[in-house]
């Protein structure tokens, strides 16, 4: 057994899950599996989705099996009956599957932390293929496994996200990283706001045309993604310190091309990098938010520690509201509509005045889809952001799409004017 | 050949492109063709995605094969070396392609109508498998194709969705209603909240059960999403009434089982359920959202027409906005701690006098990472719900999830209290 394996290449991912069959899921867990095997040199061969089949799941690996040496299956790991992903592995490898008393202790245990008793089908959970090595799950009651047959390897990892990732983490810097050859994808990404996709591309393409006819190429994609355009670079090499060296030297080159509409040059989303911007100086902030209805605020406090930033605000979807809570005078409302720059302006200042934060955003707009007339179509939005020390800043955008695109892309805008505010762009 | 072929009943879908492997991309064609899969009475079994390799997209062509009896491959019917789906359906089928002169000429022409010569690589779009039956492309370059290999049938689409999309509609009119049979499948779907789905399947399994052993089975499937737990009923029938009147009987006894934690039967989320409880109650809503930081709000205006119901409210991050935007007296922070069901209930009862609405909802909670203790665990929500006619409710819950579950799932058990209170269950 002392002989060395060879090195994990190429994989497969099998999502199981009849759920994602239909017309309405998508497997996600299959990006980031992509991502993290990327950056260990192991390269995606297909990604499958089967149903709760043991019959399918199976003859889907053994075929698997045939084609690459690692195979990733997640979901099916459940307690019930439709969680066929241990039986189908143990079918395939020929193996049987052993009840381990110490996960059973686990999984009792953490129902009684709840207060409550471990439901018996759970026991089922405890099953792990003979030969193979649990995968500890801190956020969920499925442990994951792992078997090598010969030289290739099969892991189970949970379907849900926040169970799966911290356990391919696990696996990515020990069993896999043990695995794998001297070559690694190296990655850099920037994102932009405020230009469209072909735009980006326009600015983007002669810089990154001539990345690809090197002796280690850079290949660049562009993905226009909800509110912001993504650009993503990525280069193999075994050498980590050159290829970093070399993908900051492109990015910048990039960002040079892009101008200030860059806002994140390290995978960051944008409520993270205005929550930075906003500790760093010591400023709270807060928001009086009509057709984004409050996404603006929540998205800022989605970012862990923003309670050090975020005073509050205020939701005011009706007119009434804008005065009672905003202090917005009805006269304006009267005079300019309701979705206009002077009410924008008055949201922004009303609220800063309420709560006392260094500073502050007004949105009011269409998001649709009715409410639109020919000179406010649906779309329509009127951003103010106010300071302490600037001017306030106002400006009125025309975004497409639907109801939730318009409400994304309004409050994307809104704090990319805090962002460019905050640096004086 | 006047020899009825065997009805398609079971399909796989397998999309052919490099990019969709990467951590960015990801295939949605399939949920599109799923659907008109489904209304056909078509299983989808399973869906691939497989990069332009001629080897490896014939390798998974002829394993599907020998699964199911339907395949419909997506992509990689462009012009250039990269796209290889032509010729593995070549290699599968060992039948040669043919060049036909018409596509080279409508080719020709659709270049010449934008001024432009046929660049010769476009040639190879014109290539149709013997015995294939070409498939009109209005929308681009790349005809279809499909052909039929005994009882089973493949068909090759274009991966980009304009021009997939009207291909599969005129074959799900033509080819492919001439292969099906007269069963359709039918659905039934119910969400529930407040219980964990161990609890929801031992509750459901004794009933869905039996539905198995049925002439006309039905299949369910339990799914943990995000702050639900969804039933999904599927059953095969020639007789639509009947299977729709079986559905409907079968998810009843469901409802009867779960409780009034069901809160949906029709596929609506809960701030659309809520909402329409709202609207058919001329009511308004508003809510002071700590933890939440405005997802509440933010979620009940996601849904078109809102703007009747909602009438805005607070977000109070800080204890000194709680008071001042919210009214919350400061000793009842002192007293009890900001995360308490006291201050849940000044944040309900507070909002509710300054916005003049219907019922309103108070939420204090610690969203984590940080900021738990041992009393008040991260996790650890209050919430309350205020109206006039009815008297205030409110709970404390301990949420399990990373940050944003828990803002999610306060959000869902805010809004699913609201429901409850207008039911009066």
């Amino acid at each position: 057994m002392s002989v060395a394996k060879a090195p994990l290449r190429r994989a497969e991912v099998i999502a199981v899950g009849s759920e994602l069959l239909g017309s309405t899921r998508i497997d996600t867990n299959s990006l980031f599996l992509a991502e993290r095997l990327a950056a260990l040199g192991i390269e995606l061969r297909s990604k499958t989705v089967v149903g709760d089949s043991r019959r399918e799941v199976a003859d889907h690996l053994r075929r698997a099996l045939e084609r690459v040496d690692l195979v990733i299956l997640t979901g099916g790991l459940g307690p019930t009956d439709d969680d066929v992903t241990r039986d189908a592995l143990a079918d395939v490898v020929d193996r049987p599957l052993i009840e381990y008393p110490d996960i059973v202790e686990r999984l009792v245990q953490r129902f009684a932390r709840r207060g409550l008793k471990m439901p018996e089908v759970n026991r089922r959970q405890a099953l792990v293929i003979e030969g193979g090595i649990v995968l500890d799950n801190p956020n969920g009651t499925a442990p994951g496994q792992m078997v090598e047959v010969g030289d290739r390897m099969i892991v189970l990892l949970p379907g849900p996200p926040r169970e799966m990732k911290p356990m391919m983490e696990a696996l990515v810097s020990g069993a896999l990283a043990a695995r794998v050859g001297a070559e690694r994808l190296f990655r850099a990404t920037l994102f932009t706001v405020g230009r469209g996709e072909s735009h980006v591309e326009e600015l983007a393409q002669p810089i990154y045309s001539q990345w690809l006819t090197r002796a280690e190429p850079i290949e660049t994609t562009i993905l226009a993604a909800p509110g912001q355009i993504e650009l993503h670079l990525v280069m193999r090499s075994a050498n980590e310190t050159q290829a970093r060296a070399t993908l900051v030297d492109a990015r910048d080159e990039l960002v040079a091309a892009l101008g200030p509409g860059v806002f994140s040059i390290d995978g960051r989303s944008m409520e993270e990098i205005v929550g930075q911007l906003l500790a760093d100086r010591h400023l709270t902030i807060s928001a009086a938010e009509s057709c984004t209805g409050g996404l603006l605020m929540s998205r800022l406090t989605d970012v862990p520690g923003s309670s050090a930033y975020v005073a509050g605000g205020v939701v005011c979807y009706s007119n009434q509201l804008k005065t009672d809570l905003a202090g917005v005078p009805e006269e304006l409302i009267a005079a300019h509509g309701a979705v206009s720059e002077p009410v924008a302006f008055a949201l922004a200042e009303g609220v800063r005045a309420r709560t006392g934060s260094s500073i502050s955003v007004g949105i009011t707009g269409i998001a649709g889809p009715t409410g639109g007339t020919p000179e406010k179509p649906v779309g329509t939005v009127a951003i103010a952001v106010a300071s302490q020390t600037a001017p306030t800043r106002v400006s009125t955008l025309w975004l497409y799409g639907n109801r939730g695109q318009v409400k994304f892309q309004a409050a994307q805008m809104g704090l990319d004017m805090v962002r460019r505010l905050l640096l004086g762009v």
